[in-house]
């Protein structure tokens, strides 16, 4: 379904779609550091942003721009993340927006801002302005994969994605871009996910399926409990694809919906298993609860505790600790209903320690995925969430990450 | 008020207690690990447990203790937790209680049950009752020391103060000796504190004193958001000191429930400054919230940041991680009128980043006690938490640690 080939073609592989990645100066190492995503005609636009009340000036600007329901385009750069830069920063937010409108055609509300690295320093705006005109003369059809690449910060791997699905006996491409490692959490952390479509959506719908398919992958995602300023989830849908406009909530959207939180799904996993210093893709499963909610609730109290992190960082099958985490979380939960498996093998089984197969386990813990099932026994919701362990080297680039 | 001289007396340093700590062989390193406080006169008594819904045998047990409202003794071991050990667990807090009774001549219902260590194993009853025997026989004044010592996990220093107070003309005593290191969050940890006093003061009031002075100091310290299913904190107060009974909310209560929440403020910080792996103590001191609830919701989201504690543990002002926690902590801020410090240096200034003197920050920041001011400049309630940084040690001993 996503092929390796296409998500190289990551969100050109949509029809009428391009993109470029260049090297403006922005970040110290001199990588490429600006973006740039566009379609010539008009795209439906919905977006969901960081809930965080220190939220950057792009996103405060994008608030506005996603308002309108349509857009040409996504300007993003790293190196600088536009955060905590008061007036001066959602001038310059603005600026980023109408330098680009002009240089490609368009109005200043159909570009989408967006910027990721160090809070509290003023954007180098000669040196943006004189990529973004430079950046236009760059954009082609294989054009992503720069795009990604320019979008890092600590990201160790690229994240990229490309699909297609058949909808009203049309082919319906979809494609996206992501960067986020660190300060990962519920709710969106420092975090940028890309999507375009030739799906032909109002923004109405749009925004709805967007909406869904992050709250069951990007706010389903931990990495050390952080949410950052900056987070966006921007999707551009030009319908390019011709199939019949997606204007309600029928059998089509249905389809759309799942398509697209299936993409945010894998992007989110990406991103857990790029955590900050993680060598391990921890998958926890929370089964039986009374609803999405508390399940959620259990779930993410296992993945953010420092405690089940490190367990794993050591390969070490300690179920106390992620019986503990169960039990603290503010979700019901009765030891005696509760049974605990990494992977196939079942470590606590109803308010006692499970006699297991060592050797077994050790297996289980040596993997790079794991995962954690919690059955709670009260009920029949559950939830998903993905987590990394956590490691001598998520101190190392954080604490001698200076600013 | 505190000697350091009478620390080493701690729980023993009230009249009429006396205490002891023995090599029962529980810890597999051979170190003391069971611990006996008692007094022959009854003493009111009061505590406070675990939230954990995996709450330990023994802190089901001490439930009913403490609600018959008095007390002889507290027996306590570490190296095993009696956690996650179902009806034998149960089984065996019971016969911990009466076989120190019996050896005591008091009656069960009149020990307090503590146990600290691995979660999921059952207690070693030979060596726990063959231990409690002996144990009975080197109960003495100067036996806090080695008491405090005997209730030692992960911790790397000994936890014990001593202090007196007047009351009604009297000189009224008290000791406390504490465990705790790793799992330290609110609402309690891997956290044993046992308090002792020579104060006439009736068990209804002694349990209001205690509830109050753990939700100001033990539910304020945040090692790494993990909560344990042990945690207890217990108080006996034996009336040897002969002031008037304390029965009702006078103010010889007040004197007393100030004196005793200025002793679980001293454990508290001690147990933070002893986080597993800690480098520093961080005091983070919100200002100018609606409630205190809303203060301490902040103070709690920088406190558990752990891009904030390993930002303190590189020694390096990012401020950006401090704003950015505030920002996503479940309480109202507005940018605008948030001014963030540290030490004495304003780095955050109503929505923007301050401009200070890097080299006076630079000499606050390689201090070993940080204090993290945030002013949210909202309303008149305040908060204080106290935390540690997150450092290579931490996931050493943690990662490393194998059950």
């Amino acid at each position: 379904m996503f092929s390796e080939e296409n998500a190289k073609l990551g969100v050109t592989y949509p029809k009428g779609f391009v993109a470029a990645g260049i090297k403006a100066g922005i970040k110290k190492s001199g990588n490429l550091d600006l973006a740039l995503i566009y379609t010539e005609k008009e795209a439906a636009l919905a977006g969901t942003f960081t809930q965080n009340k220190v939220a950057a000036a792009p996103v405060l600007y994008d608030r506005e721009v996603v308002a309108t329901g349509s857009g040409h385009a996504i300007i993003a750069n790293a190196g600088c993340a536009n955060a905590c830069t008061g007036e001066q920063g959602m001038k310059d937010a603005r600026e980023m927006a109408a330098v680009t409108a002009e240089a490609l055609g368009c109005k200043a509300d159909d570009v989408i801002v967006g910027s990721t690295g160090i809070i509290g320093v003023n954007l180098p705006m000669e040196k943006i302005n004189a990529g973004i005109k430079r950046i236009v003369g760059e954009l082609s059809e294989t054009g992503s994969d720069n795009a990604s690449r320019a979008i890092m910060t600590t990201d160790t791997k690229q994240k990229a994605c490309a699909g297609s699905m058949t909808l009203g006996g049309k082919e319906v491409r979809f494609g996206a871009i992501c960067k986020g490692s660190g300060m990962i959490r519920p709710n969106m952390a420092t975090m940028l996910c890309y999507i375009t479509t030739d799906a032909a959506i109002t923004a109405e719908m749009l925004q709805k399926a967007v909406s869904n398919a992050v709250e069951y992958s990007f706010n389903m995602v931990s990495v050390d409990g952080d949410m950052s300023t900056n987070d966006s989830c921007v999707c551009l849908a030009n319908g390019e694809a011709g199939n019949p406009i997606i204007d309600s909530d029928n059998d089509d959207y249905k389809a759309f919906a799942a398509k697209l939180k299936e993409i945010c799904i894998g992007m989110a996993m990406r991103m857990a298993d790029d955590g900050e210093g993680a060598t391990k893709l921890i998958t926890v499963n929370v089964k039986g609860a009374q609803s999405f909610a508390e399940a959620k609730k259990t779930a993410m109290s296992v993945a953010q505790s420092p405690l089940v992190k490190t367990a794993f960082f050591g390969e070490d099958p300690n179920w106390g600790r992620v019986i503990c985490a169960v039990g603290y979380a503010d979700a019901p939960m009765v030891p005696e209903k509760t049974v605990v498996s990494f992977g196939d093998v079942v470590v606590f089984d109803k308010g006692l320690g499970a006699r297991f197969d060592e050797e077994h386990l050790r297996q289980v813990m040596e993997q790079h995925d794991i995962t954690v099932t919690v059955e709670l026994g009260l009920g029949e919701a559950e939830a998903t969430v993905w987590t990394c362990d956590f490691s001598y080297e998520y101190v190392k680039i954080n604490g001698e990450y200076h600013t």
